[in-house]
């Protein structure tokens, strides 16, 4: 907040209804969740991203980077930039925002980065005009962000970013996005940290699958998000395989199939690649395995002598909050 | 029953308990339901076939035909026998079963008659047996019934058959199988006359398809678990599509884009293929509906020339019950 003044008054601004600016959480997310490949996402409590949104008298948006990425501020190839304006191509009312960004969740890990800058700036900018967007609408102006970062237009980590929890995008166009009830589960993250570029990770995946896969991918998501809405953990870990995309992506991880089964060995009940990596997320049923997989991670990199970065934490069931 | 007496007298075997001979009436089940190929199947309380098995001094299965299918009688190649005979290799005690076979579920119409001779019999028998079997273990069994029918090993029908209620084949080997909990739906099925054979339906598939349309098929399987557990109709139509097997395999059935169409003009939630055709199932949130659904059905059929057969019926959830 404390660069924020000195680039606007925002009492003046009557849209704003007296609020002069909108912070916001806006938190990291893993998509691609084993077998549910572009379809299935969830969010996380930790990391997240700090995002101030105000009204502007001039026309745009404005970004102001507040952290060490030096992310450009061209609103056009920012992803909280694109995010905001294409949701002001539809308020004919308003002339601007400006964006203050303090970033935590670094770009590239495959926690969702872009989808937390792209889902963030649209939640607080909708509270500042009076929630007149709803909560799909959002989805929709955020996917121009990730489209901005990836090149395509996925919601896979932006719906879990602004709904919280578990989602399903059953179709993308046009969209629809399902909130599945999950019951409590514990999630531990390591992101080694090399670097695996969004694009360069979709480009190695094969355009045709077997049939005979695809049938074992199909009944393993229909098993997972069975056993999370029945709250079944022994189905979920058994439907946390996925023999189409890991096989694949897997290669560019090192040490990727090591720190699986260890993990399993020390009771995860699964888990795989987030995103499209080189973060792998792992869930258990209690915090106390967790932690046992999280040391498990630091065992496997340490030895292999990469940098990494853990995140020990549960699913966040509320997407972008507030802050009041 | 009237046949039973002269073949056997079971009061002197004592393994029956003093149960003569027990009989049970088999669904017809619908496999494949729509984006669920080879893993998603349910029981229909219409049409069933009637089985009666009992204990026989004399080694090995038994079979006799109350009907007049003209299946066969050799047990090493009768869907019941096989599947009988495969339960026989676990009872080391049991010398064999004698089956009377009344069948009304059309052999080769799609519904799981294959599925519907092998469920009953080992349903019937393990109920003989003080029900030393578990249901996992009786679907095992089943399936060598099915694989004398299609050549093929595959418990969608079967499952159903036994478990009762739409069942989830997560995995085939091991055997994984879920009850999906669903809300009231109500079943139409239009069986054209015309006879497309399992193994030929199996062989115009490709064996490669499209990974954006896998990610499409996954989607929706995805989105019908959801919605059928939540109880979430407008999500069950929303996902009742299939973009991989219908478009190949819906060639073989005269009328079928129409019926389809039609159904769904009609108020149906949607539907497809009746596990490898030629019938055509549709679920609809109510009767009436259903009813004016099997009309449509009749009114293309009577168009086009082709004799066909309508059940209207609602989902079992018990599965192979007892005649009692």
């Amino acid at each position: 907040m404390r660069t924020f003044i000195k680039y606007y008054e925002p009492s003046l601004n009557p849209l704003s209804g007296g609020k002069g600016a909108v912070s916001v959480l806006s938190p990291a997310t893993v998509a691609n969740v084993v077998c549910g490949f572009d379809i299935l996402g969830f969010a996380l409590n930790n990391p997240t991203d700090e995002f101030t949104v105000s009204l502007s008298d001039e026309v745009g948006v404005h970004i102001i980077n507040d952290d060490d990425f030096n992310l450009p501020t061209n609103p056009e190839i920012n992803v909280s930039g694109a995010a905001l304006l294409a949701m002001l191509e539809e308020c004919p009312d308003v002339k601007g925002f400006t964006v203050i960004s303090k970033k935590v969740v670094k770009p590239g890990s495959g926690i969702g980065s872009s989808a937390a800058s792209a889902a963030g700036p649209v939640v607080a900018a909708n509270i500042l005009l009076g929630n007149r967007f709803s909560k799909s609408d959002l989805v929709r102006f955020a996917m121009f962000g990730e489209k901005v970062a990836s090149g395509v237009k996925h919601a896979d980590n932006i719906a879990p970013a602004i709904y919280g929890g578990v989602t399903l995008i059953r179709s993308i166009f046009p969209l629809d996005i399902i909130s599945i009830d999950a019951p409590p589960l514990h999630v531990t993250v390591v992101h080694p940290q090399i670097e695996v570029r969004t694009a360069d990770a979709r480009q190695i995946l094969k355009q045709h699958v077997l049939l005979k896969d695809a049938i074992k991918q199909w009944g393993n998501i229909a098993g997972l998000v069975a056993g999370l809405i029945q709250q079944d953990y022994d189905l979920i870990g058994r439907s946390l395989e996925d023999v189409i995309i890991e096989p694949v992506r897997s290669i560019l991880i090192p040490g990727f199939n090591e720190v699986k089964q260890k993990c399993k060995d020390a009771g995860a009940l699964g888990g795989g690649i987030s995103g499209s990596g080189p973060s792998i997320f792992m869930l258990s049923k209690d915090a106390e395995t967790a932690k046992a997989v999280e040391e498990v991670m630091k065992d496997v990199y340490n030895r292999i002598g990469l940098d990494y970065q853990t995140h020990l934490t549960t699913i966040n069931q509320e997407g972008v909050k507030q802050v009041v």
